[in-house]
Order: structure tokens, then C-alpha cells, then sequence
């Protein structure tokens, strides 16, 4: 195999020399970088301070790093090689903190501030899901953008436990209240389980959102529903937002709010493979808790939805370029 | 939200105000009641003597208790609120005798004539299938029942090691035999697994039940399947036999008698939902065994399809009562 | 067996006739009681807000109550019946709060206030650490009391991750800071693991705690310790705070600083049984971490430590109220 | 039920006298024989040694084995009763050695020229992928044989760390190389998961191998898929490879190298049965991996598949004797 | 090594040849053999009907059989090598019936009374503490026996659940009103964990067993309280039962009644090492539960003191053939 | 806390601010160094090839290093603080080969030659037992070494599966045969389990070493043992090698041969403390098997050992340079 001289820096280890179990777990076996230095950063939020049921979140990104280990370089699929497209490096951990939940919010927009700013494209491993909060706010600074959800939950609850309005149930009314996503240019794939109230739907109807439930997923076919879900977002700037709940409790136990009857990985990967197209500027895998997995299986199937991201991303990137492979 | 006031006393415990980790498990988090308090009587049978291989679901209710905390309380499809039309409660535990099987058969019956006096439809969380067999010797004392029966296994066998009759795999030929079961109106769905001799079946055959097998079903799914299991039931009063191992090992290791190439859990709510206009007259979740379970993944199913079967049963009172939800 | 009938509501379930694994389960299967009714308040607080690292405890009682229904009535090595002595019963968890530390720090007083009021002594599963403060807070309102403590870890740092005092690590400073502690009156029992820097130990040293170490338990024994702690606490009220990572990880893996080297279960009865004489005022058992456990194992350890704190602590009542079997 | 005399030896235990849980296991809890009493000889390879990545398949045979004391005599959908069609037994395990693997491969294939031999066909408990080759080694000696090829992977790699030419990636590689397999009769079933270098399948196209992978069998169906299958094994001696990884790791995560997004095990299922017709001599199940299996999950799946094979098999034997019952 | 040609039938399959995960898994990886072939037979009694609450004994003898493949020829501190002193072999499993309590009792006597009959000494893998009753009625037949009892409980309860009378609490008071076991010569070691009344060792009181507690044990350590048991047991012939709850629940986690604060393996070694001189007519290790085990940790106790047992069992005959081992 | 500013570059992340979940494991939390930068070089050998029966010890320097992170920065007892003495930092893995044993061995070889040219002490995670060989190659290569070995295994077979000369029973047969270690000074300790053959430890006997058994371990105490051990050891250069199976499989269940009855902990470290004065010229904490861990306790008690091992050997060399801390 010949690797672009320029790109020779942001290689994963080849494992057909180190094996998959040898050495120190980085995403897909990648370099240590700085966000300045790649077009694409892999990112850890080690954060689940707003997890109001079952925590381990942040353990999270650790795990999903040891998982990716046994990612390799091209999509048997779609053909596309990141690695030969774009610079990807493993940029650490945002920093947190595990004690104060306002404090950690802002350390988390500090370090999505500074990839901005480095030019890189974060996918990111949580955390729960108020990380995307956070990173809403730096990437969204500007212009509100849009974002396709995929998830159990709306996650657009007001607030828990009394007036707690920070939590994993409430992120993206915090981010539409705050103007940093586009709830028109929004829509929400999988949603399922039973709800507390009756009412727990109306902020996101109102507002705009699109909400496509299991059921209407299952019947369209995933197919039909991103071809909505690409027109929602407009090929304009679009947040990726995938929840591991999404997928169901037998192939994603590791999760704080497990809901039966989810859809199958094979058909998470056909969802996110029809991004293609969608103008990406960020994405994370979320609320794998790998307390409650079983056998490594959530952070595995966490990391490959980080690949199969990365390599829509890395395309999408290089199709800006006039750079894109012929797929 | 806004309660009905006369079902103030049956609501589950917020968890906006209590997490879902915090306090004592009952199911669905609901007060504990007597049977003559309540529209549904949540009720666990931990017994497992009728087990002829692996045991373990004599710590099923205990287990589905933990999991059914996480419940919420409106079904996301259906729409379905079942505390905002009957009262339902958890009336603890039938008694049982674990060294003693035709004692604890006794004790069961007795317990299910009380529920039944007290006028309550029971949803029972077992205890391996054999616990079917005292509930219906309580339910269809009267008259024979009816039967919709999910199921990997036909339960249908004579005896086992010698002349012994009562065991898990013979449930439903002594009902028949008794007379509180009418084979004519039971249908058996979700069949699978190969069987100890060709002539396995032919009781069941003989004395006219339908047994709808794994390939069938998923060939006609589950709409079709189901209107012909309505017309079987042929409203009038029905029982829901429902066997955790219909579900695939995978979505349901926790059980004894596991097969695999079993339905999706969410073909599994599929198949409940659609016992719409059906007569229940009482319904069980069974061979949950928590010593096989992997991190409580069986008890959530189980915990799940029991919602599932509260929201459908409710719905069927509210509606004969005239005062069901739109939906 | 006879029973005092002014304790005939205050008896566990019987396991000669509903076996252990059957019922809901509360602590010791005792009944659901106000605080005000009992002598003896078992309690939860499933809080974990102040985790530095792995988090869990939130889930403590929960699994604590389960394994509590393998407990037995009488202390095989004391001949103490608590059943026979005073009114035992399960009052319940605290009202925490997930998100909101100082939220969950008021409530958790507000709680205890109410079981002082009450006149109980209140024997708590944890939760973190962390707890430890707002119970003192209501116990030592009116004047700081003594405390034994057993732990691998002395929880008096200062701070984490930057100025956030409270934590797990940071209880008993606060305590001390606060006035609801008397260092001088305080010995910690078990230490042991290494330190983040050497001037760790300063604070405790300074105001006067009494440190011994897992090696000087070792060499002396639990009687020879036991006796200076007692003189320590010097017949005046004392709370027991025993945080079950004070058992070696191999006895007790569900937690959350797990320290290899620690003390054999047997030995952690044996200190705890020393405490005969003690004028107890409350007792928690804290950091047990159900998702990190294996079995139930530590959940099991936490359940059998607090019986061995309900006798001693039972025992002391009677006592008092010269009404103590002969043991 | 009634058995042919002649097949009496030949029957696995009766599991309505003898429990499933107790006795000794073998495989399907037949007799113990001698490659040369039967017609298909269950074996075992426990060898792992051609793994580059996480070990384990040299525990598979005896956990598969365990598991599949859960299988019954009879094929519920095909209605095939293996036991009275043909002569069946456990033949052991194939001498193997952990340490040396070149010796262990001449092992293998010394073992299986005794099976052939003594006249049965093998149906194989891996051990690692590896193991094919030996095997392939004895059954094709005479002239190349065909195979259809159940796999996540292709295994035609041609080296690994170096140039070390035998691995668990490159079996079938060296079986076309040394022309024991014929490449234009090989069909390879559910190919998935990213690959290491965009040339990765060169050989396996320029050989002529028919891969087929996992998003063409979903789209196609097993029906389609198999009739393909059938027409490229021509009728002629075929082997049948099933490495157990094709399968989803949400039901089969007791493998060395999972790749989400697999089949199901009821496809799994249907793509064996329909195996009807080819001239089966011989079939393995590879990649077992106890250590990182979950509750028995995978070794049961294992056992399952090999009862299909058996079916399938025992059946084309029958056939081809013109005693093959009518199904 | 050099093997005795009147004992090379009776030898264990040799690791150095074939590796302790390859063959099928027989007690110690010894033949298979008839009772009147052997001297000592190994044997598995897969019943845990007598379970009064968490069940899975009935799994031992398997998982005990699938351990004991690690054990090996010759004892590293008295070296003992029982296969060159005698002949043992795996004698396979009691017939039992999960599902009628009485039927199985008495097939159980009737498999020993043929044991005893064909001249060998048992070795049981347990099944739950009932089966001792069985046992001891075909060994204590003519004469009551004595018994050296390891365990955390005395097992001399009356009845349960009413008037049943035959649970795993209660063997031994059976057994002596049966007239098969002497209490005179029966002591019992390593008791603890509270008790339900405090009655409840008055049975064992009065009649005279000798019952020392693990406070006394420990207190005393093994070499005094042998010294005892050994006086007690008299030189007249005694059954030894093993009960792997003696043992700390983290060195035997996978038991149904476990109790912390238990002995640890060594000195649970040490235990049954100071057997030697006494009249051993059989032995057993019961109450080993796999569902509740953790990674084979208790079947590998168990297997190990089933060793330990053998040896010195092997020893005895051989000294009283005068053939003994210098050791 | 002040550090030395030539070894602030040495430090380990500071927990106080980045959490012990965050960030990218190394061990320690170490920087990732050359060889030729630090005082003591903490590596991986990720090479399992000599395992005669259950693999896995290839994953466990990944998992020390992810269990390290909960390690501190100053030994509580001896109060030596490594990274204020000496500089340490994570020198990565060597390169092995998992498919070819010999190209293995060399590869080690050449790794540790650098390490030992970069002036640094190699502690080192393995890995089975088989790696002790290839670095004592190294270590050895001027002269042979002596060795403090603490152990369940001798290690001194001979060969396996006919005449295999290299696996995990061998290593120090040959280094001794091959002149790198001296018997002469070398120790066994901790030694126990069955033998295979009463001749297993003649070649032990005959070549001079020195082997004690854990009956005399626990009879004289590790201080008594550990005087003899330095004797032994004699003030010249000496390899430690820390096999995790003398731990009680309990306390260390990952590990390839589990020998029940092993030592605690808390013993282990006492074991390692005495090593003070020994010259460490490199230590290894080998065995740790991550796929037949639980719940990571093994990996945490390697990583805790490693911990030992550097705190001793960092005082020798700063006791060497006449820098070492007060302690």
C-alpha cells in the first residue's frame, strides 16, 4: 500500500506488523495531535455529570479507544480510505470536571473553541449526551446549525429534579433556547420508549423539530428517511448527534437508558452512510457506559460508528476538494 | 401533568422529583395494593420447580421489579397511558413452597382466586411456564379460556423422567385435560427449536390448537399473524401466555430453555401491541431466569412486554368502560 | 419462636415460609416504617455526586436491600437478636438530587433532621463517601461528636480540580471545618494505598486524628486496635462510618478506589463487633458501587456489615435501657 | 419413539430420562466412537494458534460441546431426524499442539485422514480459522474440492507479521495455492467490516472466488443467495466453512475478531438449511471464542449450527441412499 | 514417569501430551469407568431439589468435571500420587429427577448402594447438602456412620415451608433419626452467619454433635481442631462432607447460602490434608452453583478439594493395604 | 507539591485536575518515553506463545496500563516517592510475533538489548511466563544473573507436546542451560499446586535452587523468607520476576493456571517491600490474562505489583547515587 507522503504522519500502526493488542490505545490506532495539525480530530469528552438515571459515560471514551483498536483503514462498503483523504490525529480528552456540572460545560466549549479555531472537523466519543451541548456552543457560535439526531430520546425535556435544567435530557432545548441549533433544520431518527408525560413531545412539535419514530423508520427503510433527513439539513452546515441508544440494548448494552426493540447496527450503518452528502461540521457517539457493557460489545460498536462517521466526514471533505476517491 | 383525582393513589413515582435508582422497587414503581384495590393487579409467581433443565426464574419478579423502574408512563405509540385509565397497583408475590411442587401448585390457585375475587385482571411476572397452569386453573374455572401463546416451545408435552406430569414443558395439555383451557381458541405463536421425537406435536394437533411457527411468522408478520390470532380468540375471555424465549438468546440469554434464531424484541412489542380488542383476562411474562440473565437485559425485556400488556389491557377496560384515551 | 408482641410489627418476613427470593425487598425484609416509629432506622442515600472517578453508589441501597434478604435474626457469635431488643425498620432513601450537588447535600440533612426528630438512630447504605458530611451535619448539629472510622482512605483532602471542596475525598475536613466532627474523638481504621503527595496525611495529623494504618492493624490485631478506638471515642456519641473499601477488592470489588492489600471480611466483623460499648449514634456503610460489582459480592459484604452494626448497635439500646440479652 | 436397530448405538442420551445437565459431555450427547463406526463424525480441533489477534477457539470444542446438550432429535422446520437416517458419534478432539504451530497443522491433517479413512464425513468444532487448511488438506487430496463460505472475512490474506504465511487470515490462500481448493467452485457468504489496504481482495477476485457480501445478502435474501450458492458448488464434493463471526457479535460475541452489523442467527439459519442438494464431505464451525463469550451465547450458536449441518448432511447421505425421510 | 501396569487403565490423559482444554472433560481427565472397577470412584449427583433458595447445583458436577481438567498427578506437599496407589475412575452422574423430590432421594440411594456394592470409595460432586441424606442411607445402612463436616451451616434444621421435611437444611437431622449417621461421632467445622432463631441449634446440641464455630477455628487454627475431629471421628468409619460454603464467598462465590467471613482455600486445604488416618468411606463437595459462579472460581475449588480428598482417601486404602506412599 | 525540575518531564498526569478516567492510558499516566531518556523504562511484552492451556496474558500490558491509572504517586508505608527520585516514563511495547514463537524471543531480545544499551531498568508487564527467557537474554548476556522469583510454578520442565523446549513451563531451564541465570542464586517462592510427575522438581534440586513452597512461606512469614531471599541473591545483580498466579486466584483470577490456596495480597506486597536492598537490574509481573479477568481485579493487583516493584528498585538507585528520600 502507498500512502500520500503528506499524509504519512496520520497513519493508524499497521497491524499486519504490531498487532491489535500491542501498544498504548488511541482512536484507530492513530497519532497523538493537536487540533491544528489535522483536518479531522478524534475527540474524548470523559463527561456523564448530566446523566439523571444509570452514570459510566465517562468512561466512555477509554473504552472506545481500546475497541477501535480493531478498526482498519478502508470501508469495505463505500470504498472510501480516510486515512488516504484526509489528516486525522487522536486529539485526548477535553478536559472536565467530574464535581461541578457548570464548570465542566465550559471547559468542554473552551477545548471545541480551540479545534475550531484549529480548522479541524471533532468527532467525538462521550460522555452523555449534555456533551453536546457544550460543543453545540462552539460550534454553533456564529449561526445556529442544523443537526441530524439519531437516538431513543428527544432529549428536549425542560428540566429534572426541580429546576436542573442542565442534564442529558434536556441538551438541545438548551441549544435551541440558546440559539446555536436550528430546530427547523432538525430532525431526530429512532425515538422510542414511553415517555413521562403526554406532553413531552410538544416543545420539540412546536419548535419545529422532526421526529421520526422506530416505527416509521422501520417501515420506510432507512433509505427514505435520510433523503428527508439530508433535505432537513439542507446542505448547509449540519451537527451529527448519535446516540448508542439508538440501537438496540442487545447489541448496545452498555448504555444508561437502554430501550428494547431498537434498530440493528447493520441498519445504524446504512443511517450514517446515507449522510453522505450532508455538509458535516461535527459529530459524537455518545452515552456508551461501559460499566454496564457486556464484553467490550457498546464501545465496539461505538467505535465503528466513529469509523463509519470518519469516513463520510473524510470524504465529504475530500469531495470539497475535488480530492474524494472514486468510492 | 394532570392526574385523575380517583387514580391519584395508583400513580407511579415521579422520577422528574425520585430517580429511577432511588427507593424500594415495585413494578412500575407503583404503590403496593391489594387485589380488591385495583382495575390490574401487577403480581410476581417466583417459582421454579416445573424447571426441567436450567433454573433460575424463581428470581424473575424480584429482577423485573428492578428493571421495571425503568418505565415510564405513556406508551410512545400507541399513546396509551394506562394510569390515567384504571388503577393499578403491585400486590406483591403469589406464596409458593420451592421443595414442594404440588403444594406450591395449590398455593398459587389460591392466590389467583383471591385476585380474581377481588376483581382484578392479574399481569404476572413468572416463574417458569409451568405457573400457568394453577393461573389458569384459577381463571377458567368457570369455563374453558382462551388462549394466545408466545412462545419458542408448545409446552404441550405428557411427562418427563417417569409419570412425572406437572413440569414446565406440560403446562398446557393438563389445562386442556382440566378443562380450563379451550385448545379450539388457543393459538400458539413464535414456535422454534428442533424437538426430542417427530410425535412431539401431536397432541397439540389432535386436540385443535393452531401453532404458528417462527418461519411463518416472519414470513407473514406479525399484522397478519395477529388478526388470525384475534379471530382464534374470538373475543371472548383470552389469556397471554407470553414466554420470554419467543425472543431471540441474544435479546433474551436470561432463560433456560434459550433457541436461537428467535424474534426481535421489537417484533415481540409489535405482537402485543396488536392484541388490541382481545379479552384478557390475564396475562404473564415468564422464564425470566436472573442467574442466566447478562446485565439485566431479560428482566427489561420482560419488564418492557409487561408494560406493553398493562397498556393494551387498560385500553381494553377503559374501552369497555367507554373511557378510553383517543390513542 | 416468640416474639415480644410490642415488636411484632418490627419482624423481618420469614424465610421458613416465603423464601428469601420471593417478596419485594427492603432492608432485612423488614417493614416499610416512618422513622418515628423505629429505634433503629435503616436507610438509604443513593447518592454519588461526589465521585472523583468510577462512579455507582447511587445504586448501593438498591442492591444492598436485595442482598439484605439473605440476612438472618439472630448473631450467631454474640447471641444478639436486634428483633428482640428494639424496633428495626426501612424508612427508605434520602431524596437526593443527581445533577445538583448542593441540592442533593441540603436534602440529605433535611432527611436525617427528620430521623433525629424522630428518635432514631439512623444505620445508612450509601452512596459515596460524600454522604457522610450531610449526615454529620444533622447528627452533630448540636455539637461535634466522635466518629470510628474504617476505610482504606483518610477522606480529608481539601480540594479537586481546582477549588471543589466537596467531594469523597473531602468529607471529613469539611466535617472538622465545620464543627459537627471533633478530630480529637476520631480514629481511622484500615488506611492504606498510595498518595497523590506526601503532605496528604498533614491535615489529619495536624488537627489530630488518629490514623492507623492496614500494616499496624495487621501487626496488633482488631482487639488491641478496637481498644484504643473505643478509648478514643470515649463513651461519648460516636458515628461509625464504614466504607466497605476498607475490604480487600478481592471480598469487595464493587467500588469505586478499589486498594489491593486490604483486610479479610472476617476481620471487618471482628472491628466491628469490637465496637461493643460504643455510644453509637449512626453508622453508615458506604461506596458500595453496584456496576463495578461482581455477584453481588459487595453488596452482600455491605449487607452483612450493617447487621453487624444493627446488633451492636441494637445491643447498646437495650443496654441502656437494661434491657440487653445476655449475648 | 421407535429407532432403527441398527442406528441404536448411535442416539444421544434421552434427555426426558437422563436431564440435560447431568452426564458427561459430548457432542449432542452421543456415544464416544471411532471415526470408522459412523457416517459423520463429530470432531473437535482445539487449536488456536493461527490468530493474530485476541485468542480463545482452542477452548471451543469443549464449550461447544456443553451447549449442545441443549439439542433435541429432530428438526422442527425441515422435519429432518439426523439420528435415524445415519450413524453419528463424537470422536474426540484432533491431536493438536499449542506451541508449535506446523506440527499442529500436520496433526490436524493426519487426524483427518484417518476420518476419511475410516469412511465418515467430519463435522468440525474449531478452533481458529486456520484449521480449515489442514483439514481441506486431507478431504482435498485427491482432487481440489469446492466450498461455500460463511464468514465476515475472506481469510485469502497472503502473510502477516513478516513473513509468517500461515494465519487464521490466510487458509484459503494456501488451500487454492496448493490445490486442494478449487477457487472457481467457492462462494463466500457475508463478507463485512472495513478492510486493511484497498487490495485486500485482488487475490480472491483474480483466483476467481464469488464473494458475496453482507449488504448484497440482505438485499438479495438467503433464498436467492443459496441458489447461487448452489449452482457455483456444481454438484461436485464441496466442503462448507462456518466461521461463527458472520454472525452479528450481538449474538455470537465470543470471537476473535467481531465485525458489527452481521446476520442474524435464524438467517443463519435459513442460508444452512438451504445447503439442500450440495454434496456436502465435509463442514467446520471455526472462531468459538469462550473466553470472550457471554453466558455460553456463541457456543450454543455454534452447537445450533452444527446440528443444521448435521441435518443437512445426514440428510444428502440419506438421499443419496435413497433412505432419506420424507421430510 | 513410570505407571504401575495394574493401574495404566486408571490413569489421567497426560498434559504433556494432549492439553489440559482438548478431549472431553471426565473428573480429573480419568477414564470412564464402572463402579467395580475402580477403587474409588468419582462421581456427580447433578440434584439441587432441596434448594430452599438460590438454586444451580444441579450444574456442579459439569462445571466441576470442566476444572478439574487442571489438576494434575502428584501432591506438592504430602506427595501423594493417588493414581499410582489405586484405581479411580470417573464413574459418571446419579440418575436424579429434577422435578420430584422423593424419586430422586431414592435413585440416589439406589446408585450408591450399587457403588458400595461394586467395593468402591465415593467421591461426590454435589448437587445441594441434600444429597448427603441419600448417600449416607446406602453407606450408613448397616451401622451408622461417622462424619467430619465442613461447612458454613449445620444443616440440621427440621422443616421448611410448612411440614416439608427434606430441604438442604436439614439432611443431617434426618440422617440421624434415620439411624444412618452417629452425632456422637460428627463434628462440624467452620460454622457461622447469623441464624433465623435461636433455637436452632438445639437439635445438634442435644444430640450430641460436636460443633465448632469459625471464630473457635480460626482462633484455634486447623492442626488442634483436626486433632479433635480426628478423636471424634474415633478410627471408625466416617463420611467427610465438604460443603463449599465453608469457604470465604470470594474464593467461592458460585454457592447458594453464602456467608463473608469464611476460610480461605489454604486453610480449607490444610483442612482436609489433617484428614489423614481417618476411616474415610466416602466424601463429598456439594453446594457448588455455576449460574452463580464467577469465571469457574468455585468449580475450581471444588475440584481442587475433590483432589485433596483423593489423595488422602487414596492414601488411607493404600496404607491399610500396606502399599503407601513413603509421602 | 514541589517536583525536581530535571524530572518534571517525568511526572505522572496529575489527578487532582485531569480525572483517572480521562485521557489516553499509559502506565502510570506517564509520559511515553525512549529507553535512553529515563532511569526505569516501564514496558510491555504483549506475547502469550508459550501458554500451554488457557491464553490470553498477549492483552495484558493494555490492561495495567488502563488499571495503573488508578495509581498514586508516593508508596504509603515506605514513603518512597519514584518520580521524586528517579526519572520513570511508559517506554511502550516491544515488538513480538503472536504467529512465530522463535521470530518472538529475538524480537524481545533485541528490545530489551536497547533498553539495557539506554542505560535504563526494564520493569516490564507481560506476557506469559516465556518472556522471562528473552529478557534475561538480554539482561544476562555478560553474565549470568541471579533471580528472586515468586511464583505458584516452578518453571523448570523440560518440554512439551514431544520435545517443544519453548513455553511458559521452561524459561528458566533454559536460561540457566543457556549460562544467563545463576541457579546458584536464584529463589523460588510461593510454589504450590499438584505436579505432573514426583521428578518435576529435580532439575530445580539438582542445578541449586532454591525453591520454598507456601506451606513455608505462611509458616516462617515473609520477613524470615525474604532475609534468605536477599542472602541468596547476595548484593549482585538480580532479576525479579513476579508471576500474578502466586496471588490467590480469588485476588488474581486472570491468569492461565490458577492454583487455589495462594497467597493474599497484602502478603504480595510485603513479599515486594523486602526486596529493599536487593540490586534490581529488572523485574517482570508476568500472567496477568485479561480474557479470564474479573472485573479487572487482576490487572489492577499487576499494575499495584509494577507499583511495588518501581517504588523498591527507584530507592536503589537513588540509595546507589546517595539521593534516596528519608523514607
Amino acid at each position: 500500500m502507498t500512502v500520500n507522503p503528506s499524509l504519512e504522519a496520520y497513519q493508524p500502526v499497521d497491524s499486519g506488523i504490531v498487532p491489535r493488542f500491542a501498544g498504548i490505545s488511541t482512536f484507530m490506532r492513530l497519532p497523538q495531535c493537536k487540533p491544528d495539525e489535522v483536518d479531522i480530530a478524534l475527540v474524548g469528552v470523559p463527561f456523564d455529570g448530566g446523566t439523571t438515571n444509570r452514570p459510566g459515560p465517562r468512561h466512555g471514551p477509554r473504552e472506545v479507544r481500546n475497541q477501535s483498536t480493531l478498526m482498519r483503514r478502508v470501508h469495505h462498503h463505500s470504498g472510501i480510505s480516510p486515512y488516504d483523504l484526509v489528516r486525522v490525529g487522536d486529539c485526548g480528552d477535553s478536559p472536565i470536571n467530574p464535581i461541578n456540572l457548570m464548570d465542566a460545560l465550559d471547559k468542554i466549549t473552551g477545548f471545541y473553541d480551540e479545534i475550531r479555531a484549529g480548522g479541524a472537523i471533532p468527532i467525538t466519543a462521550g460522555g452523555d449526551h449534555l456533551i453536546s451541548l457544550p460543543i453545540l456552543r462552539a460550534l454553533g457560535k456564529d449561526r445556529p446549525v442544523g443537526m441530524i439526531h439519531f437516538d431513543a430520546h428527544s432529549d428536549t425535556y425542560d428540566s429534572f429534579f426541580g429546576d436542573n435544567k442542565f442534564t442529558h435530557g434536556t441538551p438541545f432545548r438548551r441549544a435551541i433556547e440558546e440559539g446555536v441549533l436550528d430546530p427547523k433544520r432538525t430532525v431526530q431518527i429512532g425515538l422510542r420508549g414511553a415517555i413521562s408525560d403526554a406532553s413531552n413531545y410538544d416543545f420539540a412539535r412546536e419548535v419545529g423539530i422532526r421526529m421520526i419514530f422506530i416505527e416509521e423508520l422501520v417501515k420506510r427503510g432507512p433509505e427514505d428517511v435520510m433523503a428527508e433527513a439530508r433535505e432537513i439539513a439542507g446542505g448547509k452546515p449540519t451537527y451529527v448527534s448519535f446516540d448508542i441508544d439508538i440501537i438496540d440494548p442487545s447489541m448496545a448494552p452498555g448504555t444508561g437508558t437502554p430501550e428494547i426493540g431498537g434498530i440493528l447496527t447493520r441498519e445504524a450503518q446504512d443511517l450514517v452512510r446515507l449522510l453522505e452528502g450532508v455538509d458535516i461540521i461535527g459529530a459524537d457517539v455518545v452515552e456508551v457506559s461501559p460499566p454496564f457493557d457486556l464484553g467490550g460489545m457498546t464501545a465496539l460498536a461505538g467505535a465503528t460508528m466513529m469509523f463509519e462517521l470518519l469516513c463520510v466526514t473524510a470524504n465529504a471533505i475530500a469531495t470539497a476538494r475535488g480530492t474524494a476517491a472514486a468510492g
